[in-house]
């Protein structure tokens, strides 16, 4: 058939990519180290070994251009992927746009989101390394439940820092990690120094991921044969996440296109360094200039009014420092229903490339306009998606209503990397009009930005 | 690739079937006619149409062996189909069975099922006659949820009558069909006669599906312009599940594959239809002999204890009679989880072909046995089963081990028909060891078939 025309375009196994694509290798600018919080040096690679597994952090200080996928991953890998690229034909129609909008559809798994693309292989380095229990964060769950569900396969311990207001707003989403055999901790919790610190000075603190992750890396520093991992920010994650972009662009070149504008969610940044890699890529070696788009909450807005500094990657400033837009460690959002995009910092690698201008642009949005163009795409696509991507889909629908006034017929791709179905009482708020919109102002905002360390 | 030993075996769009199979064109002998309640006579067509779409009754009386699907309706279904077929390869190696074990996988579009299958031509046959509100019932959520899915698409306004039961266990499930624009009455309800006579002989009746037709029937026979759709039991539902069973007998070929054994859990029938359609049609043709397995609770044992007799399908005794298999139209079947085999009959067809012996078994699984083989199943590959499909996925394991103990390489496919996201709350009550075995008495489903109406 020709797939010019086609609703889906799939990949079979043997069309899954064999290697995940570091883009860190084609970068014109090296990263700025991460730097070591007690020394203020740049952190070695035996800083990072008692935190995460050794071949992981190898990963996170590589600069090979490719990595290979060990068979043992691409194994489970095959159980839901290569994930299908679809045409939002319908969408499109109800729009009337000349633009052709197409989306990665990554929440095809039970995990319901991209995030088990990084869970398998973090779980299974660990395992390979003879750790016996892992630790991490959760904020909306769908890392949580992502990790479950790989440390249940390779029967790997997993206890899990749930991010209080998430595990409130989401009973759910705790029950189904418990069924997968992990252990679920709200946090701030009481179990951790950190947490502790936290709820003395404010018990009813609706926690954040920065305060998670503080609980779960105290844990695994203070345990024999237990390590922690992260779902997002780390370079080790935009490389796992790297295959999204890499199957998306072989199955443009099936339907005979280049997208012009890439759109992803930015919370951490999995999201949105898996979609653009490959093309991220091109536009790096000058093969190619797609616009790259970046949409993230105004409620936290790191990209669009963050600063671009070194900054922990926790509230305890335990973690080793990064260089990356953050609105500060201690910067706690709002409560938004996008629990996934509620971290106060950005992946290095996404700063980085936005602040030397690969990554476009980034633009921040409001509550009610993500549910609005949720429940459009729903209703036109058939597909209810996870708030989290809604933020690309707004994204998405804008620039298709761009393309209908100026008549340009441009090819836009967004990553689609959840479904909503964890995610119903955020909907019936939005149904029965209860979601407020926040943004912080600016003296909130400098608040945080007063506390950054001093790394010069 | 070969595709010996794919992990999925994939269609693409122009691979999927252009045409529904009619089973009941090569059954040797004819299905006894519904029967007029008020005439005792056959119900004609005409007897139908205040009831359902004229060209779904005529569909519902067809004999023509396939039946065109409109290419509307295709380009829903290119939305979400074909599905993949997959091997269950880490679920066999975890078994140590000789066994392949296949599964169609229905559950990845929003409405986490295959109920859209039906909820798709239901709406687009509605649409098309010009009729201005639809009313429905639904027990686990599932068709429900299809249903508003397929209703939000086509803009048609629907009311659904959700077993209170389910819409108790199951908050998220009202929620998502309201984000579609339905709007949910938990069912017995005192907005229909049939509703409130059952409230007021027990106003803590937990519901059925028998209760909740009856009301949706009402309520569609007293307002203009208004007709009923039903998930299940139909004829024309079991036609338009066909194309399951059709994508899956594409994709053993495919494989190089016939199954040995086929197996659906059955509630009202439409999942066993779906997934049999095209090998029910090779044996009734003699052209292979696949082994057919109905799984259903043992909890609603419509078919392992029922009576093959005529019935009405719903509990007020508006509807036509249709020869069954039934416990009896006033059968309340405990609380189980699996919401969506809580009906006290049976399709027709699949009834019909089970009492002639070409759906070869029907098998009664208690609901824990069902939750273990879930996890079991989850935990190897990834997905969360809906409880419903774990009586396919039980009955399946079962098959495999006794391949184990005979050293046969049997073909074992099963329709999982959906994911358990919207299960959480049954999950928990597994986990916490709360889910209650339970089995009617000889002298309860007496009682049911003292009430069965005389038709001889």
């Amino acid at each position: 058939m020709s797939f010019k025309d086609a609703s889906r375009i799939l990949l079979n196994e043997d069309q899954m990519p064999k290697q995940w694509l570091n883009i860190v290798a084609d970068m014109p600018e090296k990263l700025d180290p991460y730097i070591n919080p007690a020394t203020k040096k740049p952190a070695t690679k035996e800083d990072f070994y008692p935190i995460f597994a050794k071949d992981l952090v190898d990963q996170e200080f590589s600069q090979e251009p490719f990595i290979d996928i060990p068979e043992e991953i691409l194994d489970i890998y095959k159980m839901y992927r290569p994930s299908p690229l679809i045409r939002a034909k319908n969408l499109e129609k109800a729009l009337g746009t000349p633009a052709k909008i197409y989306f990665k559809h990554e929440g095809l798994n039970t995990s319901g989101s991209h995030k088990l693309n990084s869970a398998v292989p973090q779980v299974y380095y660990n395992k390979m390394q003879g750790i016996k229990n892992l630790t991490t964060e959760t904020g909306a769950g769908q890392w949580g439940t992502a990790l479950a569900v790989a440390a249940a396969f390779y029967d790997m311990p997993l206890s899990v820092y749930m991010v209080k207001i998430s595990a409130e707003q989401k009973p759910y989403r705790k029950a189904i990690m418990e069924t997968f055999g992990a252990k679920v901790i709200k946090s701030p919790s009481d179990t951790t120094k950190a947490g502790r610190k936290i709820l003395s000075e404010d018990p009813e603190c609706p926690g954040s991921l920065g305060c998670a992750i503080s609980e779960a890396v105290e844990v695994a520093l203070n345990t024999p044969d237990t390590r922690y991992v992260l779902g997002s920010v780390l370079n080790q994650v935009v490389l796992h996440q790297s295959i999204i972009g890499l199957e998306a662009k072989k199955q443009m070149e099936i339907a005979g296109l280049y997208p012009d504008i890439v759109i992803g969610c930015a919370g951490g940044g999995s999201n949105l360094g898996g979609i653009m890699s490959a093309f991220m890529k091109d536009k790096l070696n000058k093969k190619a200039n797609p616009y790259f788009i970046a949409a993230e909450p105004s409620a936290c807005p790191s990209l669009t009014r963050g600063k671009y500094a070194y900054d922990f990657c926790d509230m305890s400033n335990i973690t080793p420092l990064a260089k990356m837009y953050t609105l500060g460690s201690t910067f706690l959002p709002s409560a938004i229903h996008s629990g996934g995009l509620r971290y106060h910092g950005m992946s290095p690698i996404l700063s980085k490339l936005y602040h030397d201008g690969y990554l476009d642009e980034a633009r921040a949005l409001s509550q009610r306009s993500v549910f609005e163009a949720a429940q459009l795409f729903a209703k036109h696509e058939t597909i209810l998606p996870a708030p989290e991507s809604a933020h690309a889909i707004k994204t998405a629908i804008d620039e298709a209503l761009k393309c209908k006034e100026s008549g340009e017929a441009k090819v836009i791709l967004f990553n689609l990397t959840g479904h909503g179905n964890f995610d119903m009482g955020a909907y019936m708020k939005y149904i029965e009009n209860n979601i407020v919109d926040y943004s912080p102002s600016d003296e909130e905002l400098q608040k945080g930005f007063d506390l950054l360390p001093d790394i010069s």
